[in-house]
């Protein structure tokens, strides 16, 4: 009986994988280090080589495998990775090349994505049928599910919520071209930024250092999770108030504050979100923090073999 | 056979109703006034005994009816109209009425979404499955359509994006009760007062007045213009930067200005746009005018029936 499937998720240092049954119990986790070497060629058939290694490993025949989900840094459509910059990829056959070598099928998503499906799937007791995913970190992204699919957009760019334009007296120009985006506000670095822009002089150089000062109250490190949080706010607002979600998940390193950063931030949101969509509005955390990847990559390639006729 | 659809929108002043045949031709199309009186209890009856009538008046027999979509001006689930303010119902069971006296299915759907499901279904010559519409008139509404479908939301608020928040040195109080969402500024309301604010004096009654003076280069009127355009662009990036749709379509009264109003708000969503999303946008103006909502009614229907089994 073939019931495995395998979960990828593609980061700049690292690979990480998971073996899964089709009811979504995970039976091994690992990672391999991402070889980007050569504009990223490699890498297919080292996450193929690993597959094959596991199930070796494991006494398992490859006959059991029925299809792998990849999260990949980058917008992909239903059959390449249309860039992953990180990787040195460009209209890149990765979904043929591991199809071929192994013989099941292949989904590709966009990492943000993948992360927001394995939140849905896996990350909440509920069974909810529409949520909104933000990831804070290094950048700010987010995945869309609207009706248990995730929106990948007309040009695989659903969920660039990082690139929402916001209103500011200064002029940040973000990695994408255009000016004053999300992401150059509201990211850890963003965050960074402001805080030394703030204080006058580098006082930290990441978002936990910035956290220690908020707690002894440094007024810099205050006004900067102030002003950040607004920012954020606002821009979920909009999400928020155009699709009415059942959630709002929200994850990525900076959400590792805690509280520290999710009370204000719910707090924001009270004053800018619609009146009857507040109300019923759930906020939470991410749960499962850097796995939320493969689970995500998991369920979409499950999804997709159900439709498929046996 | 049974191949007739009645698609219906219920306004403030008048109601209008079509005649549709299953593949989406019209064949009648008429009015009647909207009965306020009482809470608004006389409406539904006065639907159906209207479209008896006209039943009645083209001799053909009411079993050809198959189905009522009804568009109202107010939130709504898949039972219940859960408010319409200006007709005075509060979980008003207009569906289970018409249903019983005409003794066919009957959907229910948000104005605004009316108007969004019309322009999807018979506005673009092509068939596209994702597009965002927004309505600029009094107030500012819209509708969000995903894979065909649009979004009601969890708290049948989908498609809110009047209250999106805005950034603004002033306060104003909306009628939801939060500040500053977009309506205050981008309505046609929200353009007069900006004018009037501008020029110190009660300078405009309407957009149309405004719009006149844009023409002739009256410098409080293209500030307001330039003021409001930038209001719309930022929200309209992020509800595109989020859901990377094949096409926004613009309705509502402001649009009628014409090139004088889309044209430079299609040159401010150049500016806020993602990059990968802006290249192959399309932006258009809504085609369907006032008829836009009982299209989309119809179509609610037509798409409901289609799914019940023979």
């Amino acid at each position: 009986m073939s019931d495995k499937i395998i979960g990828v998720d593609i980061g700049g240092t690292s690979i990480k994988l998971a073996l899964f049954d089709s009811s979504g119990i995970v039976s091994k986790k690992w990672s391999i280090p991402t070889n980007c070497k050569d504009k990223g060629v490699h890498i297919p058939y080292e996450i193929v080589d690993s597959i094959e290694r596991k199930f070796d490993e494991t006494g398992t025949s490859l006959d059991e495998l029925s299809g792998i989900g990849i999260g990949v840094p980058g917008p992909v459509d239903e059959s390449q990775v249309k860039r992953a910059v990180n990787l040195g990829w460009d209209n890149f056959p990765l979904k043929q090349i591991v199809e071929q070598k192994l013989r099941v099928p292949v989904a590709l998503l966009n990492d943000a994505n993948a992360a927001a499906l394995g939140e849905f799937w896996q990350g909440s007791a509920e069974q909810l049928k529409d949520i909104v995913f933000i990831t804070v970190g290094t950048g700010v992204g987010g995945g869309i599910i609207v009706n248990g699919q995730i929106v990948n957009g007309h040009h695989s760019s659903g969920g660039e919520i990082g690139h929402i334009p916001v209103k500011s007296a200064e002029k940040r120009v973000c990695g994408c071209g255009n000016l004053n985006c999300l992401e150059c506000y509201g990211s850890a670095s963003g965050m960074v930024k402001t805080m030394n822009q703030l204080a006058g002089t580098t006082l930290v150089s990441d978002t936990k250092e910035l956290f220690e000062l908020v707690k002894i109250g440094n007024p810099f490190a205050r006004e900067t999770l102030n002003v950040t949080i607004d920012y954020l706010a606002r821009a979920l607002s909009g999400i928020l108030n155009t699709l009415d979600p059942e959630e709002l998940v929200i994850g990525g390193g900076v959400s590792e504050a805690g509280s520290l950063f999710i009370d204000p931030l719910k707090n924001a949101l009270e004053q800018y979100v619609f009146p009857q969509i507040r109300d019923g509005l759930q906020v939470r955390r991410a749960s499962l923090g850097n796995d939320a990847g493969v689970y995500g990559a998991a369920y979409q390639i499950i999804e997709i073999l159900k439709m498929i006729p046996v």
